[in-house]
């Protein structure tokens, strides 16, 4: 683990297993950066060009970064480009400790909502949850120790755009989640298009698990078995919508059952 | 026009400059296939690779369409596969001929429902806006004549899921827009976070354009002259959601108001 930073250390870190062994991922991007900075992240080491590194704000950041001791792999901007996964890099990357906790133990706050996720295909689309989950003030995720589900995947850091830092990232196994569920009882609401109720017709004010399917396949049996309600999206048309969509639908329905200052009727708009 | 569709025409609908010059765009899968022949859409060709096509509602329909006059491009598995976005091509694709209709002449109808879009950089966006609007029963997409704005771009057709074919897709200019919102007054509602509106707190219950701007710049000069209101969606923490999530919100809150069933109050779970 103390081995210093490489090139090719950092290049792994795409694969999960590297990231898992390392306990570390790779983020880039000044915005991303200082999100991470402003959350406090463990930074392990910077990744720099500074041919690409342009950004003021970024420059300042790397200098205040490496004054607190944080150590730099230099590289050309050639090899910037081929780490990074956009199209103009802005010299400015990092790899960052993995903060995975357990489920809190204290049980679930009054107002948590938590998003518990077992099979996610798209990278994309989970880092899009994130982006919702954060901006409806969500706790954060709960993920079952599977392999198909990696909110530190770079695709999924990346479609987050910093959310990441907003949430707790929870890793924990089926048993303990049931003895959670036992001892301290939140709402587990399934979203699934079989639903036998409304998703507007049900109750978000206690703490709440929102537990989602695959894009595919849906909730999974031992979902099923964890479900006090299941609950679907009306739709005119189609059979399913997709799972960020789906999900973020539901976090904005929580958030909204719980605003304290109701939205007033809706007023007419004055002619155009 | 008339020139038999062959493999290198087939592959170069994947640049848009094709599509425009030829009136057509290629979809794939039986899925798509199906909905596609479902909704009335013209077929100019199919695009078979027999060893691939092992689904029995593939095949019957690619022998019904062939039976109604179709002509049909039989190409190697390999071929297929170079033409393919997916992993598991099946083997059945088809060369369809575009469907821009002009604004509607007589006024939208009282429960319609318009997305208005002038940029949007990722085609997979779009077509999960397609889906969602679907979903929620809106009429269909205005586009602005924008080259970046393409619901026919492969990307975008395959994330649609088929609701490509539950949309009516319309092209027009801003300056026939202009005369025909000043004609039939629907609202205009524009997305943005500087709305100055919740977005739950304005009324949709009248025909409705959703106006929504890119995923970097939000609503451009000429979008904002437009619109009759400008909504925001609450966030606690970040600057923006991603621009298919914002979207969908707005198209639930839609058909929300406009449900003849209410929702009932929500109603307590029972304990777990």
């Amino acid at each position: 683990m103390n081995a210093p930073w490489t090139l090719e250390r950092v290049r792994a870190l795409r694969e999960r297993v590297e990231r898992e062994r390392s306990e570390s991922y790779f983020i880039e991007g000044v915005r991303f950066v200082v999100a991470a900075s402003d959350a406090g992240a463990r930074f392990r080491c910077l990744v720099l060009s500074h041919k690409l590194l342009r950004s003021p704000l970024g420059q300042m950041l790397a200098r205040r970064l490496r004054a607190r001791g944080i150590p730099a792999l230099v590289v050309s901007p050639a090899e910037f480009r081929e780490l990074s996964q956009v199209d103009e890099p802005q010299g400015l990357g990092a790899v960052v400790a993995s903060d995975w906790r357990p489920l809190p133990g204290d049980g679930p706050s009054p107002e948590d909502c938590w998003l518990l996720l077992s099979e996610i295909r798209a990278p994309g689309n989970l880092g899009t949850l994130m982006r919702t989950a954060a901006a409806s003030g969500a706790r954060g995720l709960i993920v079952l120790g599977s392999p198909t589900v990696d909110p530190l995947h770079p695709g999924a850091v990346r479609a987050s755009m910093g959310a990441l830092y907003s949430l707790t990232l929870v890793r924990t196994t089926f048993r303990e989640l049931v003895l959670w569920r036992r001892r301290f009882r939140p709402a587990f609401i399934g979203a699934t298009p079989e639903g036998s109720q409304d998703y507007r017709a049900v109750s978000y004010r206690r703490p709440v698990v929102l537990v989602l399917g695959s894009e595919r396949k849906g909730l999974d049996a031992a979902q099923r078995a964890l479900c006090n309600a299941r609950v679907r999206i009306p739709m005119v048309t189609g059979d399913s919508l997709n799972l960020a969509i789906a999900g973020s639908l539901l976090l904005y329905e929580v958030w909204r059952q719980r605003c304290r200052s109701p939205i007033r009727e809706p007023s007419a708009l004055g002619a155009p």
